[in-house]
């Protein structure tokens, strides 16, 4: 049976941006594949006795209301818990500033939902992650990019983009996803002063930023934005022009769901209210638990055994790309992150990452193929590399498996030039 | 400071409908407030020293999964679960017709996502449940209304609204919220009939149908639909034309935000790709969670239990409500639910709701101004009271105040006439 709005539906859906995340997610449940596509925390690293003790104090002493319905702003005292972890970043906010959500993925659909109009501009960088860029699409946005390079955003090429009017600015400052590169504190100030002038509000998506490995930690965007405005010395709640997030999926475990948002009160207001009509409030006993397991320091404790397990990680997969990768004169590089969970890779132009993502996964490795992360549709020679999840003789040996299918392919492509046209 | 995106802003969500479920949610923390303005379930019955087990239980056995990201559709033991539990019902349907959500909310959030353009109209009952009115009109839903008897939906008025060419029916059949009545099996019938005749597809949700008290339960409309297509005997996939939409939150607990779509596949797939960008998958653990507390047939348990004390609670507000309420000869009436959460008071038309919630809640008691379901704006003059919530003596002395609160507005009312125009 194919009824009339079986078709509407089909035609509205096509539109909406493929599930890449999805269905490679899927590829990393084979058995016996490499997988370097996924943005997943290392499991072994979880606190799963800390949640069981966690879960047994909490359910023994308030067991009624961690099953209860809650408030859709979230479990106030993990609100307080982030107004003084905010602080200690240098950013004074109050607990009216801090909206849970179910995961930092629900704060970019909820951005989306009170701030998108169909045909918005959203300015992003190129590449930027695919989960925002998902969300936006939803609603209807289009987008303004400006490239990146090794430190982040190419502030050069901002000013211009900000000329067209897009609804705001999304950009991940720390490690960044996909490219695993950070945005300098020259561009950053550079970013903040340009908005201002221009009235445009900034997202700044941080997951990723208490995960460094070595380097300076560089102020973020919303600590720089309230410098602008004085705002950070005068006791008032925040008053700015940036939209942070965070998420207690790389710092504690994805799998409980919950992130957050700080921003002015206004806007605040406005996104639980868009929140209610999306899953009326996060798991009252997710929160809960994250708390209970938090409270008494942990996370800080933990993030040093993350940094030590994921900054190994890095090493060795940086220097398996020396040995099992072509050599830099092939056109081939990759950045070298200080921090966060990816490396990119870029290739000779003549490569299709999309087409040797096949012949990667004959060889039992995956990766991402970097054309998911342009919203302009570029980067079809680029690729991301996900060093966090797998062991470190894993990584070697499967970047020793890619390494291979890039070789082959290089050396296939030059076999295939006709004779007469060999130099 | 205020920059022209905060005006934008300002406009965009002022057309959001008014967050009257959290405010009112507030009120119910009140501390001297008898409240039955929520839609919360007793948490004395909640499966406190159930969920411990099953927390200690899943974390010591796999506790690494339970914390890790997960696929968007669910947790595949849970959806099986879903699909037996289904199968009981009468509908035979497969995993891949499964989609769990973060509670149902999420669920009418998504067919919002994917159903509905602007401008588009939704045909609703009204009165009708408050968080699908929100949730639609975010994606700039109109509502086409057909009003409710006690028997539900008047499909003598359906075929007509259906000509106007809504987008969907959304239609909850059993226990209303807010009215608690129940849609006649004839009447499904004809919803079926008629839908299936203008081509139209069915939301039919049904977060309470397990909590039926007396009276037989009666089909739900996504059987009666697969029926009328010939469809649950031949062994293939559900294809026919009603979205069903369920929850844990009236069985197990709504603090774990843990609902479910059956639909179609192909529906399934759209809704899939839009959670993807709205939270990408529900809490692991809490999936987990739910499946190990319900694995053993526990929920079967548990609703037994939860059946007999909502309709002991029940049984006192319809009593307490003749000893208390003015005479029907006033023009004072309630519906008399067999099921569920809620019941609906009809006062006279003189009597605003919504300027009586000031009085009660001086009274010290709380209910919701029925004018908040109508998205019409009618129904000024009725109110949703929730049995499920305070205790029996709770109940007793909570109508006994709100009994006083409309005694004393109708007397003031006829003390305000003047003395002429009395007969």
């Amino acid at each position: 049976m194919t009824t009339p709005w079986r078709q509407r539906f089909a035609q509205r859906t096509q539109r909406m941006t493929s599930s890449a995340i999805r269905e490679l997610l899927k590829l990393t449940s084979l058995p016996d594949i490499i997988s370097f596509a996924g943005g997943l925390p290392a499991p072994e690293l979880f606190p799963v006795e800390e949640a069981r003790e966690a879960a047994d104090r909490l359910l023994r002493e308030r067991g009624a209301q961690a099953l209860q319905y809650s408030t859709t702003e979230g479990y106030p005292p993990l609100r307080e818990m982030i107004v003084r972890h905010m602080a200690r970043y240098g950013i004074k906010v109050e607990i009216d500033n801090i909206l849970i959500t179910t995961g930092s993925q629900e704060a970019l659909d909820l951005i989306g939902k009170v701030l998108i109009n169909p045909g918005d501009r959203i300015l992003t960088e190129t590449p930027s992650y695919l989960g925002a860029i998902q969300a936006f699409t939803m609603y209807g946005a289009e987008y303004e990019t400006v490239p990146i390079d090794d430190d982040g955003l190419l502030t050069r090429e901002l000013e211009q983009a900000l000329r067209t009017g897009p609804k705001f600015i999304y950009v991940l400052p720390n490690f960044q996803n996909p490219a695993g590169v950070t945005l300098s504190l020259p561009r950053r100030r550079e970013v903040v002063r340009l908005a201002d002038r221009y009235g445009i509000p900034i997202v700044e998506d941080d997951p990723y930023g208490q995960l460094r490995f070595d380097g300076q930690h560089i102020k973020p965007i919303v600590v720089l934005d309230a410098e602008l405005h004085n705002e950070h010395q005068n006791g008032h709640q925040y008053r700015g022009n940036v939209i942070y997030l965070s998420t207690f999926s790389k710092t504690l475990a994805p799998g409980l769901r919950l992130g957050w948002v700080t921003a002015p009160h206004e806007v605040i207001l406005r996104m639980v209210q868009a929140k209610q009509g999306t899953d009326l409030h996060s798991s009252t006993f997710d929160q809960m638990l994250a708390y209970e397991i938090a409270k008494g320091g942990f996370i800080d404790r933990h993030v040093q055994r993350i940094r030590e397990v994921y900054g190994r990680r890095r090493d060795v997969m940086l220097r398996a790309l020396e040995r099992a990768f072509p050599d830099p004169a092939m056109g081939v590089h990759w950045t070298r992150p200080h921090g966060g969970l990816f490396l990119w890779v870029t290739l000779p132009p003549s490569i299709d990452t999309s087409e040797l993502l096949h012949e990667a996964v004959r060889e039992k490795v995956a990766f991402v193929p970097g054309v998911c992360f342009h919203p302009d549709g570029s980067g079809h020679n680029t690729m991301r590399l996900n060093f966090s999840n797998a062991g470190e003789a894993m990584i070697e040996e499967g970047i020793a498996r890619l390494g291979r299918a890039v070789v082959r392919r290089l050396e296939g492509q030059a076999a295939a030039v006709p004779v007469g046209a060999r130099s």
